[in-house]
Formats: structure tokens, sequence, C-alpha cells
């Protein structure tokens, strides 16, 4: 697999890593590199295979590698640097960690010989990734590296993907090597479980109320035959709120998806007495509220867990699909309908929506951190035309900007549509930069509506009533408002600022018709 | 210490930690709170002593509260969401644990009993913390909230001041407690060792080559002391090349600066046989690099501690300049002398510190995170008006914008000068906003030469010659270049740009007549 080199002569540690890399099927680098990876970027310099990516901010970097592997379904890797490197990066780790998305981060340290000392920039590299990776390595000596890097990536695509952390010491990078690593084999995932799949046959058989609740990576394939055995057996489908990928829009099933508010959450699975996990786990609250329930199932409710995150989940479902007699019948698809443009003149989350709907492109990727304003467009869009939809899994807002630079990387035929809250977007808005160099076909809304509006209603629902000025100032994001245009302006990227309907029509439609990024400030109430 | 409260009734958590810290002197607060911190965002308007400041990252936060503490001399506490927000907020706080600075964080975690769950944001956030922090707890219950705020003030304030991290579950800060807690006494500094006095002492009037070499806050009385001492027995005194606080100009003792690159620093320090260690460790390179020491320490030299960071570090000076004589000499200080402005045009790092050197204000706080362009200024204000001079410690770039907001908050009627490089800048660029919220008198001077200029430098010494286009776009912040002007202005702060130094004098004397902030896009070459 790998390269023929002069043996005699040997690579850099860090040019055997990038080789290994690339033999991986990772060719794809986001960087933000500091003097200790100097040697990796001088390596990306003599490896053609390996296209590198700029991110002005960690954030950027680590983000992109998520919306990348989750449309491309191979890692990239992301170059940081020493502890901050991570540090920075740390909050759209924990999002792609949550979205069990394949990373794998090359993290430059101090050489091995010069971590004993206290300099500024020492720091434990290690117990910073720690948190948010599922594999974690320290390369000793330039004879290990590509070792480490094979098996760093095999450690990422480890189902169902996790993020995956080399720690690079800069002389392991320097020091010369005649060593190589052959990429190492896909771990398979965990095989069905025909006991499993026998007793949920059963369950749904029985004809007792059955929730079907599912999460990761719904493709079209995964949601037709998911859909087919709920309305086979009368079960109901039902997504988590937050899932990494879902294929939707005309010609897909559609799938009900688990409300975000506990009281609702709670209420749609009121009357189950049976909840079926299919790579995922029971249903709890985002977050615990005073008086109110955090764990979901009902009582008298029956778990039963048809396959784990780390299973097969496709033949899982098919096994099902035989079981219960639901493998060949049709599947409900939705039909082909773009929302008609609103009326009425005044912009808000569902006249958006509506526009949006209406103009979405066959095969666009969007990128949802739309927070609050955000549902009008998904329901918008439900028999757009055929389209990805990326949503935040973490709750670590900043995901939005970054993971549209990866998906627009990972597919640079379709077009990605940025959809952003405007306090989430300012976390890592840096990423326009690199919507800009790269001249990526990304289409940014931000819909500015220049408050913290989660806060405001979770303000109220924690049982803090009645905020006062103080408390007010905290969750609102005027004084002064952001002018996102000028934002765009100064990274790069062509803006428009709409507030009206036909403002927000004419700048989507100017925005989707022409290549590289641009930005709409969707002016809301 | 505490306010009367009718003890039937109590308080939540959350108040009484807020209480806790105004009683102990920790009357400001850098927030970036989520649903988890409603409570405490609830307990801030009840209290009116308790200043609130919110930045739109958590990176602000952190740098600003390290900017706030290294002027004020007591801690900010900061507001930070779950393990993303240290997350986010990790490279500022590793800066203020290389400076020494006392911070307070406050992280909210999910309630006790929701920990268990793999709810989205479910993270482990003491681990998150701990690398960055002296001191980590978690509270258990609302009746220990109070109490363990004040121990997190305590130990903040721990000589010479370190990173407190209180993780506070959202049910500790909701609960009832009539439980309060008095600030608790300040620990001391190590008293003054005598018998390393009187070594250090022997060595100064060995008449062998000595340097003392120098850490810590350098007040005008600390150097003075210091430079007596110096003088007086003809040793050279040094300062560490980064350090957290510096009083100088006209009026105050010059003390040199080690440089950064090892090779000048190994040949400032050859000829010393005897190196005396005044609240810093031994000298050491800031990267180690192939073929070059990183121990910069010459052989045959003597090492010698006259007090550690933990000790009384201006008692020890005393001690020692009344051991060698030297308590009651006339120190050596600059005159006042502002540097003419410069006859060419062409606007360079040194002729835009002469200009920054003619116009400073008497008693501005510098804030310098000027990377490779910012050493002009350093030399251009050596005799301005007396100043103060923060400088980035521990290498993780984006304290500056941050940093000059705390400072900002810190000290109302000072000036506030931020000398930033580009790349650095962008880091944390949603500091700007903050300063117009508050309308804080910050004079950002970019220093825009539109690449990581240390970077293209660092790539040759680390071995890595003749950069390819793909390493060297790496290491440019070009293609598109970055307009500050509209940045600035998409957060509420005029700009404008200046290509000349007569553009940069008329911009900075603008800027500097003006409340609030205002910043300069100083293009360089």
């Amino acid at each position: 697999m790998s390269q023929e080199r002069d043996p005699s002569n040997g690579t850099t540690g860090a040019e055997s890593l990038v080789q290994t890399f690339v033999d991986a099927g990772v060719d794809v680098c986001f960087t933000n590199p500091g003097t200790s990876e100097m040697h990796f970027v001088a390596a990306l310099d003599t490896n053609p295979q390996m296209r590198c990516v700029l991110g002005l901010f960690e954030g950027v970097v680590t983000g992109a590698a998520d919306g990348y592997a989750r449309m491309k379904g191979l890692p990239a890797a992301t170059l940081l640097h020493l502890g901050p490197g991570p540090g920075n990066g740390l909050a759209n780790l924990h999002n792609a960690k949550k979205a069990r998305t394949p990373v794998v981060n090359v993290v430059g340290d101090h050489a091995t010989y010069h971590r004993q000392y206290d300099a500024p920039l020492s720091s434990d590299v290690e117990g910073v990734a720690r948190p948010v990776s599922g594999w974690v390595k320290v390369s000793e000596s330039a004879d290990d590296v590509a070792a480490d890097g094979a098996e760093a990536v095999q450690a990422a695509l480890s189902p169902p993907g996790q993020v995956a952390s080399l720690i690079l010491p800069a002389d392991t990078a320097w020091n010369r090597t005649t060593a190589t690593a052959d990429p190492l084999p896909r771990i398979a995932p965990d095989p069905v479980d025909e006991s499993a799949v026998g007793e949920v046959a059963g369950v749904l058989q029985s004809g007792e109320p059955t929730v079907m609740l599912i999460n990761g990576p719904l493709t079209a394939d995964r949601t037709s035959v998911a859909s087919r055995i709920a309305s086979h057996t009368g079960a109901r489908l039902i997504m988590d709120t937050f899932i990494p990928r879902l294929e939707r829009g005309a010609g897909r099933a559609e799938v009900a998806r688990l409300p975000y508010f506990g009281e609702q959450a709670a209420e749609v699975l009121a009357d189950a007495r049976h909840i079926v996990l299919i790579s995922t786990q029971p249903p709890v609250t985002f977050f615990a509220y005073p008086d109110k329930p955090n764990w979901l199932t009902p009582e008298g409710c029956a778990l039963h867990t048809l396959v784990e995150r780390s299973g097969d989940v496709d033949g899982a479902l098919e096994a099902l699909a035989a079981a219960v007699g639901a493998d060949s019948i049709e599947p409900e698809l939705l039909p082909f309908e773009r929302p008609p443009l609103p009326s009425a003149s005044a912009l808000e989350p569902r006249s958006l929506g509506a526009v949006f709907g209406h103009l979405l492109p066959e095969g666009a990727v969007v990128v949802d951190e739309g927070g609050t304003c955000g549902a009008g467009s998904y329901f918008g869009s439900r028999t757009a035309p055929p389209h990805d939809w990326l949503i935040l899994t973490g709750g670590s807002i900043g995901y939005g900007p970054p993971s549209a630079v990866g998906a627009a990387v990972a597919c640079p035929d379709r077009r990605v549509v940025s959809l952003q809250a405007d306090g989430a977007g300012m976390y890592t808005v840096q990423a326009l930069w690199t919507q800009a160099r790269e001249q990526l076909d990304v289409t940014t809304i931000v819909l500015s509506n220049r408050k913290y509006a989660i806060l405001q209603i979770e303000f109220d629902r924690v049982g803090a009533h009645n905020p006062g000025p103080k408390a007010m100032s905290m969750l609102d994001l005027g004084n002064p408002d952001l002018d996102w245009v000028s934002l765009a302006r100064g990274m790069g990227v062509p803006g428009w600022r709409a507030e009206t309907v036909d403002e927000f029509h004419k700048a989507l439609e100017a925005s989707l018709s022409q290549s590289g990024p641009s930005l709409i400030e969707a002016v809301l109430p």
C-alpha cells in the first residue's frame, strides 16, 4: 500500500504519518498548526494526495472534521497545537463524540526531552484530549509514528465511530525513520443479536403500543426499512431530537422527531408500553429541571434493545423486517411538493422556512444550528427535493459554520446551506474565512433574533421567573446589534441583510445561484 | 460579613454563592451562561454589588478574568457552561495558569441526579477543568455552595495565585439553603528564607558574573529594589521573556528582557557564572529545536534560588538589598522622553512604535499580543510616560482582545491599548463586541501583516527548510485578506485602516481622544 521510498534514507516521522493517513483513506487535514507542528506542515508539502485546509481557530478545525466525516463516512485529520489546541477545539470534538463521528486528531506536543520543563506552552495535552476522545495515544519515537497513525485511523472508524487523538511530540515528527504502516483492517460492527430480534419482533406483533426510537446516521435505506416495520406493525417510529445525519425530503420515509422539551417528549411517549431502542439509549431530557421528570420512559413501559450503536444496525433492521413480515411491503415515501411562497411580507421563522423549502436545491446539505428559529425551515423543507440534514448532536454551540466547511469539502458538487442561530454562530465565526479561502459553495442564513432565545425560555423553565435587567442583559445579544454582513465582509464573504420575505427570497435566490460562499442575515423578531 | 437574610426562608445556592463572592471582594463576573447556569444568572439580579459582563465566547470570558486580575490584584469570577464552556475557555485559562493569575471559575454542570445519563451535554467537566486549574471542587449540595465558594476565592489567591474551578451542579444552584460563608483569610506567602538571602548576597558580592533572573508581576517598587541591587553589585537584572505585568516607562527602573529565541537568550546568559532565580525557574527555551540547546543555563554556571513564586518576593528583595548594602542608594530611573515622529512615511513595526511612543497616554495599560510586530512599540515606549505592560504568558494566542476587556473593567479611568497581531486576534475576535457593549476605553491596534510570521520563522528554525506552496498556505493569512475595519464594525466598534505613518498617527490620535472602544488596522509589510 505504501509508496516506494528509499529505505536507507527514510522519511521524517511526520512524513511517515501523512503517508500512512493517505494510504488509509484519510486525505484531508484541517489544520491550525504551531511551531511544534511545523514538520507535519512540511510533510503536507511532500505528499500531493493530502489536502490541507487552514482554520483560523481550532473550533473551526474540529467542527469541520465532524461535518466532513458525517458526509464522507471517512475521518479527516486535524492538526492541533499542544494543550490549548485541543482545548479550543474541545467543544466541537464534544459534538463529534456525541455524534459518534470518526475524527483523527494529530496534536503536537513539545519534544519528548522538553516536556520535563515548565516552558510557557507546557501543558497536559493528554489530559485535555481525553474527555472528548475515545482513543488517545502518545507517540514516543519516530519509528512508532506510522503504526500509531494506522491505529488511530482504525480506532476512529471502530463502530460506531469515535474521536481518536494521537499526540505527537515534536522530535517524533522531525526524527527520521524507515518505518511505514499499512492500513489496519476495519473493525466490524457487533453481529446481529438474533434473540434481540426475536424479542422485539414479539413485542411489535403483540399489538401493544410500541415506539421504535432510533439514532445514528439515518440514511434513506435505513429509514425506509425502519418505516416499513413501523407501518406494518402499527408501531411509531421516532428519532432522537439530535442525530448526526438524516437523509430526508421527497422520496424518503418520514421519521418523527422527539421534541426537545421534556414535557412534550413525555407526552409523545406517554402511552407507550414498549420502547425499542435502535442504536440509542433510553430517552432522557436534555437538562434536568426542578420538579420536572428527566427520565422519559413512562411507568410500566418496557425497554428493549434491538441493536447497540456498535452493532450492525442495518443488519438488525433487515432481520427484524423479515421477522415481522415487513421486508417486501412498499414503504410510504414523502411526495415532492415545494411549499408556496408566503403571501405575507413579515419575515419570521415560519415564512422564512417556506421560502427556504421553496428554493432548497436537490442534493443540498443543510447544516442545522438554527436554534429556536430553525424549526420553520425544517418543516418548510419536509417535501422539498431530497437533501441531507446535519444536526447539532452535543449541544455545544458553534458547530454550524465549521461543520458547513467540512460538509462542503466532503461534497464539492453539492450546495451546503448553513442555518445558523446568531448567538451560536459567534462562537466559531472564523469559519467564514475558511469558506472564502476554499471558495466553498456555502449559503449561510443567519437567523438573527439578537438574543439567546433558548435561554430566555429556559430561564423561566428552571423556575427562575421574571428576569431583571441584569439577568436579561446576559441573555440578549443587542446593545450593540451584531452586523453580520460586515462580519462576513471582513472575512471575504459577500452578504445581504433581509428584513422582509421578499428581501430574503431575492437574497436566497442570489446566494444559491452563485458559486463560493455568501451569507444572508435574516432579521427575525 | 454576610448581609442580613431571613434565615427561615434562605436563598438559592446560587444566591449564597454570589453573596459569598461579593463579601470576599469578588464583585465582577465575566459570563457566558447556558441553561444549567440560569439560577446563577438570576442571582446576579438580586445582588446589586456584583457586576456582570457578557462574552459571546468563553475564551473572551476567561481572558477577561486574566486581564482583570492582573490589574486589580483580586480575582474575577467567570460563569461557564458544562464541559464545553471551560473547553472553549481553556486556552486563556492556560495563560492565566502560567501567569499565576487568580481566577475563580464557576462551571455549571447537570443536576447531580442527571449526571448519570448520557444526555447530549453530559461531559467530564472536572476532567476538562483540571489541566488548567490549581484547585478544583464539585459542590454536592446547596448547603455546601457558600463554603465552597469562599474556599475557591481563598485558593485562587493562594500565593502566587492560581486558577480555581468550582463546579456547580444545577440543583445545588437552585435548591434553597440557609448556609452562608464569611471570607476565608488570605494565605500568606512563604516567609523570607534568610539562608537563601545570605547565599545570594555572597554570590553577588563575589564579583563573579551574575544574572538576576526575575518573573512575576514587576511593580515599580519591585524593579526599583532589584535594579538597585544589580547596579550596586554589578549583576545584570533580566526578566523572563513573558511576564504577567510590568510597570515601566519614565521614572521607573529598566529591566532587560530575555530574548525569545534560544540562541540569543543563550548568548545573553553565556558568560554568567551564577544565575539568581527570583520568583522564576531555570531558563529554558520556549520550544525545543533539532540540534539546538533547550536548557539555557551555561555549563559551569550555578543556579541559586532567592525566592520561589509562592514566597514573599518583595520581602526577599528588601532583605537582599540590605544584605548587600543597596538599600539606601538612589535607583537609576528612566528619563521622560517621547520619541519624535518618524520622518519616513512607510509604516512598519519600528515607525509604528515611534508613533505609539509619541502618543501613549500616561497611565495607559498596554496589552501586548503584538507577536513579531510588537517589539517596535515596546522599544518606542521605553521612556514614554509611566504605564503598565501586560504580556502573553502561556503562548496560547487569542489572549489580547479579552485581556483588554478585563484590564479596562479593572481600570475604568485608564486608557487600554491593545497591541494585537492579526493571526492571534482572530482566536477571540468576539471580545470586540464586549468592548462595545461595555463602552470600554480600549484602543486596539491590529498589527496586520497577514501572515503567521512567527511560524514562517519557526518553520526554518525547526529545520524544515523551503516551505512549498501548500505549507506556505498554512502559514499565511491572505487569500482573502482579513478586513479588520469591517470585522470591528460588525461588532459595533468604529475603526480606521492605516497604511502610512501619517494615517496611523491621525487614527491613533483620534482613537485616544474618544471614549469607548475603537480599532486601527495597521497594514504592515
